[in-house]
């Protein structure tokens, strides 16, 4: 039996992903109603903040195992918890309605002695086909990079919107764009992707949109600096 | 008769979108070579510095339009060349040997005429369901935005992929992460569908995050910027 205990978008998520292929419970973290007397694996999916609290309140039997799914928190938070445990970490942006792909989600596992690991691997598979095994160390430098690709990259759509109301477009008109940049790293690198302004050089393009962002310092100042990343590795590419 | 005038990516992929619609050459613009000697529409696509001294060669008749496909260069570039002249601009990125939806990409007109935008917007339907005007001020915004939008999208991808290396991963384990992110968009505005540490206001994490981008000044610059911007318009929704 396994009982996931969070109410959130990524606890209800694992719960549709596991649902039809094993005994699964989703659990209120705060009044933990309905929890099941044996449950073989806690997955607690809650806030970073409360996953100690909620860890320390829960029945744990002497072979269980008690997971968290958080990208920056160590294992060790659940050390007292149980005599094993470790972490099951889905790289995914979770909303609530929107439907997934399960079997495209990767999920991280760590585990504090090899049976727990092979547990959370072997619960993985049941919806997953990708699966790794990550530290700590390296979990926090995945959360790290997934800040970068998703959540950045939506606020730099935030910006894109901003910008086209001002010419009374609407945002749509970029996501043709978006989905053919997204389509093209999968066959090419980022660097091999690259076009735009910046990578060809066009130093007059570039003080042209500089000026058009003088009312948006914050957004001038984003456009400075990726554009110098973009011009060096430029650089050195031709320097190879 | 329409002709194109251009050897790279938009050149051809116009070519592509044209060529089974109605009778187009793609053209040298080099030599211009195979140019035939009756030429309703002349579309430049080449760089953005090339685009005047391109269209002063062709043997322009009195009723022919010229138009280039750039989307920082005015239109009036072009008012030495023709009494009849505009702009064709397909907002997307292109890169040789990828097939494209060519029904999904917007266009955007622009005319020094009712009757020279009229041709350009009949054009423009023979393969894309998308098509607006947009004066030359406005396109430059256009253009301005689907840099953030694509150009640094990609770049923050390079950044991403650097951080992955460093623990041995591979980019692929975040591209289900960016295809979400990008499907998401369909539906909500960048601001609903924003998630991430900066979004929740995770100070902890995001102290964490920019203790780890001490080796990378200009990532940690980014990363400060980029989440002060997300939390500043979460602190704005929660007044609203």
């Amino acid at each position: 039996m396994i009982a996931i205990i969070g109410s959130g978008n990524v606890a209800s998520h694992l719960y549709e992903a596991l649902k039809d292929k094993t005994d699964v419970v989703i659990i209120n973290p705060h009044t933990l109603e309905g929890l099941p007397s044996k449950v073989d694996i806690f997955l607690i999916a809650v806030a970073d903040s409360a996953i100690r609290q909620v860890a320390e309140r829960l029945p744990v039997t002497m072979d269980a195992l008690v997971a968290h799914t958080a990208g920056s928190v160590s294992m060790d938070i659940l050390d007292s918890v149980s005599l094993s445990y470790g972490v099951f970490y889905p790289l995914q942006t979770f909303s609530k309605n929107l439907i997934l792909n399960y079997k495209e989600i990767p999920v991280f596992i760590e585990g504090n002695n090899s049976e727990a690991i092979k547990k959370l691997k072997n619960l993985a598979s049941l919806f997953s086909d990708k699966i790794f095994e990550a530290d700590s160390e390296k979990r926090k430098q995945l959360h790290l990079a997934s800040v970068f690709a998703c959540n950045f990259t939506n606020a730099l759509m935030g910006v894109a919107d901003e910008l086209l109301r001002q010419s009374d477009f609407d945002f749509s008109v970029v996501l043709p764009l978006l989905s053919q940049t997204v389509k093209k790293l999968e066959t090419l690198s980022p660097e091999q992707a690259q076009t735009g302004p910046a990578s060809r050089g066009d130093t007059s393009v570039l003080a042209d949109h500089l000026n058009m962002l003088d009312k948006f310092p914050e957004y001038q100042q984003i456009y400075k600096i990726i554009s110098d990343i973009i011009v060096s590795k430029r650089l050195q590419n031709i320097q190879k």
